[in-house]
């Protein structure tokens, strides 16, 4: 079955003040859906990364996936990647992410094609993909240092949301509850980089207190020098499931990894296959973050589970601010995946207000959500909110995301320069 | 779609007198083919190495795959790997190449729930790994030393073929002229290990001049010590695409691998994927042969390739005796495998005239086989032919594959100790 259309929508949905190593999440975030549009009115879905620079060139390879087979996604990629070369793209959707622009471009595509092709056959994705080893995926809560408002910077109002603040320890922990009693993750992940390392230490303490037992992260974007890191491991050597990019650069990496006693974890020294030969020969980390957005979709994304346990490396799942349709590839991928050893990332609860699906939001239950029903990725898009998200983009005046620059309109003299600690 | 059943029928097929460094092939190959019945009825395809342990190991598996869903892939190598375990297995069928045994189990059932997928769904095998990157898979002439006939054991006459004696370089060059008459091939491959190097040397060097420009490889098995390796590389620098398997582990391959110009390619130290991170350290090969029957499968082998293009290594197919069945499912992975670098081997040309499939043997054009039309696979079971072979492997009250037993039947001192050379 051939494919008629690609059609790329930019959307902006709102996102609260989240806080990282670059700067602070703005008050909308930023991506495109794709649908892929069969000869025979079969429509396929995609999620990705938003802004100008992706729209343009998911519109630039357009003309290339139109007419191809929806089956034939190895041809797919082959027409993007001569569209878009080996030019250096923004992988995760900011800096610090750079990968393969034809990588992450293809990766909505060929989740819209195996979405198309489901809904053709009357399979699940996952279905396509080997099918799966579990009914539902495990998910952590993903906590942020966060405002408690986006700040009245225009005159039009601050923006408030249901979480309130979390600048401290005891913010940490009044966030992860809310989290946890709305969706039963059993892991938690905190974003850090933020704060100087000892009250991030003191915030992931002050969660394995509160929650004993439970399964602990801690991802400051590498905002850590060598050394630091290497403290911030031994302080938390009995807390930490994975300590996650504490530095840049696969030698500070496998620096820290020779110094700390739990695996270090990645999806910022190892993002491209192109990163993994020296990163096996290092040693720099002990589980790979997938992300079937920056690693060129749903099949590539198996390849490097592949590779991990090949290579005696763990795998989990690395999320950006994201809706429903990438969600339900994440957990189609994630039921497939036979060694996926740890609960996967996901910003979906501080998104899924705004998300573009019928029926949504989708649920998690028991911090896991089940694979959805029905063909395809089981999810459909609703057309109105599609509309009403693209008008947000229209009229935000917005381009790209920049954590920075939003950062520094509050705080003028805000430096991003890693290591910052 | 539930899997009904799960029917193995160990066959035997007629193979001429080919020699090779463990001695030489009997009269009769033997194969076992898996029909998967879904219950729709839908008959899903695999064929993999035979005799009695591969059928016992596949009716111990039976009960266990009954029951699945047809897609459920992961989940049905996980429960033949609870069945089977660890076992080591024999993988390519032969000594020299041990396996998993639930990874050579699990192959033909893969594969045949691909082709009952396919039939089901209208779609091709190739197309539910991602569609083909190539119509059509180049195949390289397999020339083997060979004896003029079988000889008469046991009084029932001698069996002879339409092929020919090849013994010396003009018998070698007479039978690559047959093979690429016949079908077009545009790479050449000898099996090697049988006669003294220099005498195989020459009869490359004796390839060569005949087809000026052809790409060539030899293969001895692993017949060579380190030295003699090196030799024959060095001798044939200017002939060779790829030096296969010339001397026995990963340390003498890496040490080969240092002192020649081509590239070493193997499938006999890189035979499954716990051998891969140890061969990228050492450098040991340049190109792996990967073979369904030997890694699990299709979905595995595209895992393979994908590994290969990670680390810089090439990827190729290697072939034990087989029929159409393996040969369409050769192809279809032949057809999505994107970094595809050489003409795979088969061994078809010497087993197709006992093929088992309805309107067979399928057909080489220019050396390359065209994806098999129609659903699945592309190929179906003539169920009389079935029968035949199977009664063949009845009657002939084989058990394994013993090329060095029957070798010493003619020369009682044949000592297979390898290195040889
Ligand atoms: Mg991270
Ligand atoms: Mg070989």
């Amino acid at each position: 079955m051939l494919i008629n259309d690609v059609i790329v929508t930019p959307i902006a949905f709102r996102d609260p003040p989240l806080l990282n190593s670059w700067g602070v999440h703005e008050p909308l975030a930023l991506r495109c859906i794709v649908q892929v549009v069969l000869a025979d009115g079969t429509v396929g879905l995609g999620e990705c990364t938003g802004g100008t620079t992706r729209t343009e060139e998911l519109l630039k390879v357009r003309e290339a996936v139109i007419g191809c087979d929806v089956f034939a996604t190895g041809e797919i990629e082959r027409r993007i990647d001569a569209v878009l070369g080996d030019r250096p793209g923004i992988g995760g959707g900011f800096v610090g992410m750079p990968s393969k622009a034809a990588r992450a471009v293809f990766a909505p595509i060929e989740v819209a094609c195996l979405d198309a092709q489901g809904k053709l056959l009357g399979v699940r994705v996952c279905d396509l993909l080997g099918g799966p080893v579990r009914d539902a995926v495990p998910y952590s809560a993903y906590l942020f240092y966060k405002w408690a408002e986006h700040p009245d910077l225009d005159g039009s109002g601050a923006i408030v949301d249901g979480w309130g603040p979390a600048l401290d320890p005891a913010g940490v922990v009044a966030q992860a509850k809310i989290m946890i009693d709305r969706y039963g993750f059993e892991s938690i992940k905190l974003k850090a980089g933020v704060f100087p390392p000892e009250q991030e230490i003191a915030a992931i303490k002050a969660l394995a207190e509160a929650f004993p037992g439970m399964p602990l992260r801690i991802d400051p974007n590498g905002a850590w020098t060598v050394p630091t890191s290497i403290m911030v491991g031994e302080a938390l050597a009995a807390e930490l499931e994975y300590l996650e990019d504490p530095t840049l650069g696969q030698d500070g990496m496998a620096e820290v990894a020779k110094q700390v006693s739990m695996p270090l974890a990645t999806n910022m020294c190892v993002i491209g296959f192109e990163d993994v030969p020296g990163s096996v020969a290092k040693g720099s980390v002990g589980v790979v973050l997938s992300d079937h957005h920056v690693w060129g979709g749903l099949r590539h994304s198996l390849e490097l589970a592949a590779i991990c346990e090949t290579f005696g490396l763990g795998i989990s799942m690395h999320s950006n601010s994201h809706l429903g349709i990438s969600l339900a590839a994440m957990t189609h991928l994630g039921a497939a995946i036979r060694n996926l050893g740890y609960a996967c990332d996901t910003h979906y609860p501080w998104n899924s207000d705004d998300d573009v699906i019928k029926n949504g939001p989708l649920e998690f239950a028991g911090g896991t959500l089940a694979i959805p029903d029905g063909p395809g990725l089981g999810v459909e898009l609703d057309h109105d909110k599609l509309a009403a998200r693209h008008e947000d983009f229209l009229a935000s005046g917005r381009s790209q995301r920049d954590d920075t620059a939003y950062l520094r309109r509050v705080q003028p003299d805000y430096d991003p320069t890693l290591p910052r600690f």
